[in-house]
């Protein structure tokens, strides 16, 4: 009954493989790799973008840091929502891969912003050499509350940040999550929506930390090699984390995974509200957020549940107390029934 | 036949093993899992440094540029040998790490540098506000040459920085192949020569891709943690670092392989010289450089063995090229000799 | 008619003898000079502070960055408010200056955060390797909204930012106008309230351009030195600066400017408020936000005033437009009194 | 005899002068003042270059590295002088500024490198994703060893340099001590050569503080501005700085106090070889460097001359200690010959 993060699941046997095929003789380090080769037109032909540059690393700090940091000059802001993760669990990296770029943030209910709150942020900010310069624009699919953007709504808040001459990244660490949530593909989630760079998960959703950062337009490219080279984030090895990815692309088995998190997903959501717990937000996929009655909360601790409060684990019985749960492709449909009877009481 | 690198290597069969265990239900991620604490104790154990601060990261750059950027303000500068690795080879990285200290060359024959020239480096820095301070010392064994500091001219150039106030750190990519050529212990080659911090180096030794860093006086652990996680090198599978880094530390692996690679990097230098090429430096481990007979790099190159040429691929056939060689756990017997057969032709 | 702001004012007789005295033959360069020396001695007897470090730098922006820097490290944040000088007015100095610390907005009236709204926001920072760490406290006075912290009003929020740990810094780009608006000494002010560190403004109240940073603890001198240095920010011709310094502290002549520019700008709030024009925060100083008629604006805009508009400068006839005005040492009678005729109409 | 920087001189009273001028009523602040107008004039009518952006700030480490920051980017390098002032006395600011960018050292006799030196330098770096990348120029002129590059020397290193594609920077820290010496027209010495961007010093031939920075390519102009302000180097009274700037270019006043210090600097260079010193370098200008008999040292340094010693005070008898003189617009005759007199005997 592990539900505290996704990235602290096991690994599906498809990469483990993969990763044993790789280990064969000798290979060209720093992605110099003949995997690579592959991974980069499967990531291309998911995308639909022939020319975009395609980058793997380790993490999605990462991912997010280079990505903004190619787009993003220093004097300059990027507006993201009060609760990103860029702005809030990343320790600074942005700021500090950017050079002291700053984080404007627009607030928004259930971890979504509106064009409306945008477009007043945004006219907000800038103005004269005094003021930090309006940067680029940064939304999370699926948000940080666990709810989803459509590809419209992307497209709409992209079309406010372009109004603004403003470049559009898309931190998705829960890509997969998004796509099978909204039935979009990932060029309408993307490009076609106006994003520019896209961080595209595979850590939490089932790899042992590889990340792709994709951008559309290839003249990013360079500069982002040496960006990325430059913070250590360039791998010797690389071939190893070129088979994550390439497994990952293959048989859609991305697809697969989010499938099976979402689903997982879904029926604990559905379990918690059937048993009184209330959902904070909508939960359209594999993260979610409810008010748990404490009786309720402290059978399923000591039953042995893994999950985060939100709020104090001590207070009054009849206070609810607020938690988050993520369930990956590796939760079974026992781990939440289990879960779900504690709860029930 | 391939002397690219190190690590163009695969990766042992017991690491490959280490990860298939590792990957069994649920982690607590970010360095919390079980794994973790027991390569601390057994990195610890090793360096016989009971207190010591461990952590680990992917790439030998993340390693160097955060081990100085804890020491090393911006406003200081590390002193290092003229082709250092955080010299030539890391794009940047110290400078990006460090908020922008500088590196002051010490020049040296053979890859390494003499306490005279640290101290004739040191003596004409630092002075006053309008220079960049004297900040720390960076050596690396296995130098870039493939050449070897014994445990004691590492304790005499410790001796010449700790004199001027200044912290010091080991750039540990071939740690290994330095203990191994040594002899020495791995205290006696850090803390007890005076080094505060290690690159313990795993990648090119048999890793997928994981460094420690040891810091042995833990007051800065904190700063690091934070360092490490800004730069978005804090993984949070890291349970797949923590795996590597034990099958490494587990039944002396780390010290097989070395033995393995410099053993095949003895039976190479021996032949070359005994086919008339000219070894540049001395070969201790399993990194050298040569001048070849241009007629026996071309059969060699012609029978598919590689290599990096150190000048120009075409020149006047009776002037060597000067080429590296780099040896690692997986170079066979085999493979040496059938490279020896090309070059004596 | 001027009350675009107090930086667009000469600067008194006083000053410019000063500086023609200073330029006899020569003297030694980068703050070595005999003048500074009776600075250093000014400063600390005005802040009755023996052991403080004295600092002279020539903008304001420059002050407060490296205050900042010398006290948050790159990874923490400085908690300001949400209009704070330093988050809205430095185009990201602050961040520039730290390597890239984040500032964290407190809400508040009238320019003004309280204790309790600065302690709910430091409990909701920090927390993890994941967060950005509680850095400082940076304070205004006179604040963005031209009101005033009480010497009482600044130790209690000093107090919080005490309880957790947190150093804290006065901007004092107005600070004259404070000390004459408040009754406070310059001590009960700053350290006698918890401040750590003072930007204690000399150019909006007279001077050329010249500011003095005061660091109660002289342990942060050595680094202060090496980052103004670092910067651009030590004068060769340092005695140009110390001679304005001198003059502003020698007879009181600061206080006297700045008691100068608040009773001017009493002059002008009452006549504003008695003109039908709303004051949109108390007016204790010399800078003020007042709500004008859309009629009267129109008359004073004719007539020649310059002041700024904080709303759009088109409107409907009955809806009031905001302006900021700010008053100097160098505003007379006359100049409020022939715009107070234009606003009455 | 003060000989130990021009930056040890007064203003000539041209330049007080025009600060009382300046000082009169109100002025639009941040270098919107109607000085500031004609000064963008004379700059451009100076260097024949009427589309230059044109910048003053109030130092010249600041000027070298805002204009240094604004062509190289991070991950880049700049080929200077072994001795360049930006290597070895801004205290790492161009690291600072260029968030980490190195800076590439080429060495060459009398502090001035040559075309085939550069070149070889050049060819030595970049390469690869793992290497710093080639940045751009700096050349210094006075340079560091008081020897000139004449306009043609200039043009014949920005031709190697542009053969890379790099940008070139003038540190004119001594711009018009060089075009006295030279003959050259500001135009000749920069961008007829290929020089982008000129630090154009005005402080140590008599302003109290003020450089300007010259951009022949107006495309960079904003962002100087943003870097500018940034780094609080935008005076809020800037017409204090556009009135020293603009007294420097009215009737040629730069050129005339530059002709005094030089033929000062000529007067003491003969005087010093006739009395048995020997110069290390050409002396074209007002610096200079010469081994001095001991004796004629002490006499010297008896008699109140200041200047700085290059090697230590104390040493055996004829063994000449090397110093630095330095003379400016106010060094007079009688100066000059009354120290000659002291190391006559």
């Amino acid at each position: 009954m592990f539900f505290a993060s996704d990235n602290g699941s096991a690994v599906p046997p498809e990469v483990m493989a993969a990763l044993a095929r790789a280990n064969e003789g000798y290979a060209m380090p720093y992605g110099a790799d003949a995997i690579m080769d592959g991974v980069r037109e499967k990531v291309r032909a998911v995308f639909e973008a022939p020319e975009a540059a395609v980058y793997l690393v380790a993490t999605g700090t990462t991912a997010n840091s280079l990505a903004l940091a190619s787009f993003c000059p220093p004097w300059a802001t990027v507006f993201c929502h009060t609760h990103a993760h860029i702005a809030e669990d990343e320790c600074g990296a942005p700021e500090f891969y950017t050079g002291g770029a700053k984080l404007t943030l627009v607030p928004g209910e259930h971890g979504k912003m509106t064009p409306e709150a945008l477009a007043a942020v945004i006219g907000r900010s800038g103005g004269s050499v005094h003021n930090v310069q309006r940067g680029m624009l940064s939304l999370t699919n699926i948000t940080e509350a666990g709810t989803l953007y459509s590809a419209g709504e992307i497209a709409a808040l992209c079309k406010v940040a372009k109004a603004a001459g403003l470049p559009c990244h898309l931190d998705g660490a829960r890509f997969a999550n998004a796509i099978v949530a909204s039935g979009a593909t990932p060029a309408e989630m993307t490009w076609k929506a106006g994003i520019d760079v896209v961080s595209f998960g595979g850590t939490k959703n089932g790899l042992l930390g590889v990340e792709a950062v994709v951008i559309f337009d290839p003249e990013k490219a360079w500069e982002f090699e040496l960006r990325r080279k430059r913070a250590g984030h360039l791998f010797s090895k690389h071939r190893y984390l070129s088979a994550q990815m390439d497994a990952y692309l293959t048989d859609d088995l991305w697809l697969r995974l989010a499938r099976q998190a979402n689903a997982a997903g879904t029926r604990l959501a559905e379990g918690l509200a059937q048993a009184g717990a209330e959902l904070l937000h909508p939960v359209p996929a594999n993260l979610m957020f409810a008010a748990l009655p404490r009786a309720a909360h402290g059978r399923a601790r000591d039953g042995g549940a893994l999950y985060y409060l939100m709020g104090p684990a001590e207070g009054p019985a009849d206070e609810p107390v607020p938690a988050r749960f993520v369930t990956s492709w590796s939760t079974t449909e026992q781990d939440v029934d289990q879960f779900l009877g504690f709860i029930r009481g």
